[in-house]
């Protein structure tokens, strides 16, 4: 790794008692822990790395600092002889990469996972030989190019695409875009989940244009669908459902209220030559949930993996009963002996209240569960012990049954 | 089902609200919930079965009884039609029997996990074509001969082993014994997990003889151990370490206490053609732990599945040393970029605590950790969604790095 001293650096000094935190594990220190006499946060520019000093001044590590955000910086190394530059990102590279080769067979994951992976800010998700990137953090969009400099050298993927456009650069005063930095790609990049091929939108798709982190349900799904009658509620492109289809389902059902997700829906089962058996139903979920009832179909499995029903904590009490409503609607339409898979990414719904969701909604139209399986995210978001914002999936699966 | 009129099962009156548990999902009733002037508790005998009701005298199902302990009641339907005999027996069997046929290749799970599959107080392991009953309350020993007739129908078992020595029937009034009450067997049964074959001491043993409930972890730690060395902390008859082994682990180091336990890890490394490479150390586990440190000793996963360091929730502040310190140990013989499966089976630390045991383990000799996956009982052992304590099994996979 290329040497710089931290002495070179900008002190950012930390009040006393604010470095136990940062000892613990932690990687982000907040405004109100700075010795802003000492150090002043206006000083700092936009994403400039600072060396992290204890109140008596022994260094903690280098960070990254946003001096208008209340996470004003960011720890990047707790090496202080290290900074955040090609070398230290082809090192993390390195190290994440040889975490994923051991656990997966083909190269479909998330590559890098933000602060899990020791590079706050940034996400990285791999499709085979394409790379999407996603930068959330002014201190990272500062080293961009050697982030694609470091991807290149570790990777030699055929594209990288720059997917700028989440709502977390608005607080780091980031503007949004989306931009192929790197070889030539349309929309369409293909990647392979639990043996199954997929085609995902890179470019126009949610997020990096896949989900990664539903890996572990789904492949316990594939394990309880040969012959079964599936309903994939919030189907986005066919994740969960083209997965039960490929897996022996009888007859597969996504909902879904894109138009453009359930064409997507069609072309990953053309591709995997079970477009016979799977159909798609558009429209808003409750709504369509509800005409399934009306017109008495049931399914022996369903999955319901809705967007985030509570994005700020003040609205937990309202997105727990949206969480209720569909489960409710989801376990009438399961056969008398069924299988739920209820997900959240809900950072605020705990996997417990989900759990208690699943519970009281079959109690309410007099069915009992069992709680078969917890899934979280899979093994490539792996969760930062003292961060426990880097938890964010949850998966409740249950056996539903008659009470009696 | 055999009807029986509940009208003909002595009355067990509930206060006035106390219904409202039961009604959410809950088949506990506590002594204290009992209108004892309407139905005192004394009139019971242990064990009987009695229509439960609330103030107003609506019925909410069938329970046995059991005046002297706490719990005092727990219901086995509620159907006030039912009752508990061999008929609603064979009913809960095939229902239990229908999910394992789902989820598992062959015939090694526990069948009956207590009030999570409708039969409280009533654990049936299968071992292939041998059953292990345990009992653990005097509504079931009571029938336990209709817990029998029940197998035989279901399942036609070679043999049938008793084996009602837990500790829970102490508080029951109920003595200890074990027993062949079908079949003949000696003390070896066979069982294959995750597709590795095994022997286990049936009549000898802990337990039934073996833990199905960590089924899932070792799945995965099968999948991460080809070419490692591989270490299992309280071995107990080698279910971790003979699966590393058969999964193409270099090298594995199973460590118990109890030289009868490493014998069977011997017989199951030869059973399974693994034994050049698994060896045994006998020992107290933090002072083996300590020895294999001394002599520089290193490993590429280290799996610590002790026996629950925390019995009772006062003894919870010494129980979390005791996991901190044999975490700091296998930490400490993990290679740079090594992989630790920690486990408890303490229903008293939730796996929150858990993870912050193993994070403050790797910060005490600064490395840092990335959490991988968590894992709770297999789905053979099913949470009842409204009773805590059906859950009680977890395991943390961790990766360690250096703090960098």
């Amino acid at each position: 790794m290329g040497i710089t001293m931290s002495s070179q650096l900008a002190e950012l000094r930390l009040k006393p008692r604010s470095d136990r935190r940062i000892k613990a594990g932690h990687l982000w220190i907040y405004s109100n822990e700075v010795d802003t006499d000492a150090t002043p946060l206006k000083n700092f520019e936009n994403g400039q790395q600072v060396n992290v000093t204890n109140s008596g001044g022994k260094s903690l590590g280098v960070a990254y600092v946003n001096p208008a955000n209340l996470i004003c910086a960011r720890i990047v190394t707790r090496n202080s002889k290290h900074e955040l530059n090609k070398s230290l990102i082809v090192h993390r590279l390195k190290v994440a990469l040889s975490l994923r080769e051991r656990l997966f067979e083909q190269p479909s994951y998330r590559l890098i996972y933000g602060e899990s992976d020791g590079l706050p800010g940034l996400i990285v998700d791999r499709f085979q030989d394409v790379v999407c990137v996603q930068i959330a953090t002014a201190g990272m969009e500062l080293v961009k190019d050697q982030v694609v400099e470091a991807l290149l050298k570790v990777l030699s993927p055929r594209a990288i695409v720059m997917k700028n456009d989440t709502g977390a650069r608005d607080a780091e005063g980031l503007n949004k875009y989306v931009e192929v930095v790197h070889g030539e790609i349309g929309d369409e990049v293909e990647l392979i989940e639990n043996g199954v091929k997929f085609i995902a939108p890179i470019l126009s798709g949610q997020k990096t244009g896949w989900f990664f982190d539903h890996r572990p349900a789904r492949a316990r799904l594939q394990q309880l669908s040969k012959g079964k009658r599936v309903l994939d509620v919030f189907s986005y492109i066919g994740g969960w459902g083209i997965q039960a289809a490929v897996a022996g389902a009888s007859e597969v059902v996504c909902v879904d209220s894109s138009e453009k997700a359930l064409d997507w829906v069609e072309k990953n089962a053309e591709l995997n030559g079970v477009a016979d058996k799977v159909g798609t139903l558009q429209g808003n979920a409750a709504e369509a949930l509800q005409a399934l009832l009306a017109e008495g179909e049931k399914f022996d499995i369903v999955i319901v993996d809705p967007p985030a029903f509570i994005k700020r904590k003040k609205d937990a009490a309202k997105g727990e009963k949206a969480y209720a409503k569909i489960n409710q609607l989801a376990i009438r339409l399961l056969e008398k002996d069924g299988i739920l898979f209820s997900a959240s990414c809900s950072m605020h719904l705990p996997v417990d209240k989900l759990t208690d969701v699943v519970r009281g909604a079959a109690r309410h139209i007099d069915r009992q569960s069992q709680l078969l399986e917890r899934f979280g995210q899979g093994c490539d978001h792996p969760i930062h012990p003292s961060i426990p914002e880097t938890e964010y999936i949850k998966t409740v699966m249950a056996r539903i049954l008659p009470a009696d």
